[in-house]
């Protein structure tokens, strides 16, 4: 098997990344979050190798999904910190962040005395408490948040600060609203931060990136903003869409077209996906069916763009996604931060 | 790591199968369909292990989708022959598939020129004419069927038959509009045969496995049928749910419960899965929060099943299933026919 040179010798389907759409919003985010008020989120893209650009631009602390993406991050040498933005009861996982605590700074969201007792179990020495700031999922209340922080510390846990996630705002339309919206649940997040003490005020996503100047807050954990999805691109964010998911016309009639990209390899939670030009008929397993103006449907063999609704998901369906720049295939990136 | 024994030992997400209800689907898809009338379709499991038990009640020809599946299913022994029954132009691959023909008979779907000649050119030495009948995806018209068998036989290619998905009929309610449309659409597939030859009319999946008594099909390529989800489940077949994705509830309100079983995990194309005697609130990359009567309202710390709305996309996202009886593990099955 010869390295592919260019995107039309790619077996499909394939998740490609534009380099110039991906290092223009990289940049773009470290001049209104530079450095350290960025913590980039590696659940969206789960590839240490984008990771590594993203330190090039300057960030060195990072936020993680799932401790797999924690221990490929710390065995890449990717960043200085990484913090487990979610919660886990599950002590073989905990040990294995526990074992590698040496090496990097590991801190672990919890919320429960439960997860606390887990954290302490196995040996982790670095907390922050994760505190529930309107989104009805994980987080402390933010009137217990001191409370658990006292008994962390009581058992010799360094507590260094709360995050909490605004993951409810993200996709409101109106800029005052939502950022009205964005300073009431900040308040909170700041009132558990006085009960909790530490260092760390970490909350925010793409979607509430450049709101976070005056919430007090420290860093923003930010992570579809370097690849971009249909669904986010509909904020009118500055930032373009830089991953595609490549397909090969496999069957055409004069009405419509298929391509051999399908929804084992695009998110569908946020809906169908996009391509430039087309009416997308429906997508299956291995296909997607789409028309467009007759005279532009791409014939048998031709390659098709597909622009998927979101990425974190699409991201996670790839084995490698392929670097481009315009038509030239660059690099080859493992997406090596998949799993649990 | 040591192995899990039981169910409650797993780490989280994590793909379970109750083989007692995997056991009873077979049976009773065997009884139906009994041996070569059945071609059960991998793309729904890729798993060798799974197929194995298909192999133990009888079947002994498989249906795959992509040019892998049928690479893991030659290299672990699995079955007598492969249908890739979907279309590509990929050389590379075909090459792969072609460089395995003397270990089994492997055919490859086409549906028009550019396919033979892919199939051509990589030394493919079996075919199957794909006709559309009904369903706007792949497939040849009907009336030009026997042209493109006469072309594959005149390059010395064997054309072993026909197949056609009625996949646009899978989900029709009523039983007899149903069986009324696939007499319709079968009719145009048995038109095509007549002119293409072979021995093969392969056609059919899990919504219309039992339609097929009198439609001149020689075999039907099921394959959620043996595992099933909640979309399928909602046609009252006579087959049990015997994949969940299996969470651990990680934090917990007295009005809602959040799982680490997430979109990651869990195909979302027919929507959100089902908890039993839950409100599903909503589903996030690592997160499901959902609601139910208080005193039933899990704990941290407990497991919960989630039925999954689509078994395929489900199974594409797991690297493992842990094969249950009640709650004991009894085995580990690689999903290791994953990816293109």
């Amino acid at each position: 098997m010869k390295d592919p040179r260019v995107v039309s010798e790619l077996s499909t389907p394939a998740a490609v990344i534009d380099l110039t759409a991906l290092d223009s919003n990289l940049t773009t985010m470290a001049q209104v979050l530079p450095g350290d008020r960025l913590r980039p989120h590696v659940k969206a893209t789960k590839c240490t190798a984008l990771a590594r650009r993203q330190v090039a631009v300057g960030h060195r602390h990072f936020t993680c999904a799932t401790p797999r993406e924690i221990l490929g991050m710390v065995r890449a040498g990717v960043g200085e910190s990484y913090l487990l933005a979610n919660e886990t009861l599950d002590d073989e996982r905990l040990r294995a962040l526990a074992a590698v605590q040496h090496e990097a700074l590991i801190m672990i969201a919890i919320d429960s005395t439960e997860t606390l007792d887990a954290a302490d179990r196995a040996g982790i020495g670095n907390v922050v408490i994760d505190v529930n700031v309107g989104l009805p999922r994980c987080g402390i209340p933010v009137d217990d948040a001191g409370r658990l922080a006292d008994d962390a510390r009581a058992r010799g846990l360094t507590v260094h600060g709360v995050m909490g996630y605004e993951g409810h705002l993200m996709m409101v339309g109106d800029a005052t609203e939502k950022q009205r919206k964005v300073d009431e649940s900040m308040a909170l997040l700041r009132q558990a931060a006085r009960d909790v003490g530490g260092t760390i005020i970490s909350a925010g996503g793409t979607g509430t990136f450049n709101m976070h100047a005056h919430t007090g807050v420290t860093d923003v954990q930010a992570g579809s903003y370097s690849l971009m999805d249909t669904q986010y691109a509909a904020l009118g964010l500055p930032f373009a869409q830089a991953m595609f998911v490549l397909g090969t016309v496999i069957s055409r009639t004069k009405d419509w077209a298929v391509i051999d990209a399908g929804l084992k390899s695009l998110g569908m939670d946020h809906g169908n996906p996009h391509i430039e030009g087309a009416t997308i008929w429906f997508v299956s397993d291995e296909h997607i069916t789409f028309s467009m103006k007759s005279s532009e449907l791409p014939r048998v063999g031709d390659k098709v763009r597909v622009t998927p609704a979101h990425i974190d998901p699409t991201m996670a369906m790839h084995e490698v996604a392929w670097a481009i720049n315009d038509d030239t295939i660059v690099d080859r990136w493992g997406i090596d931060l998949r799993g649990w």
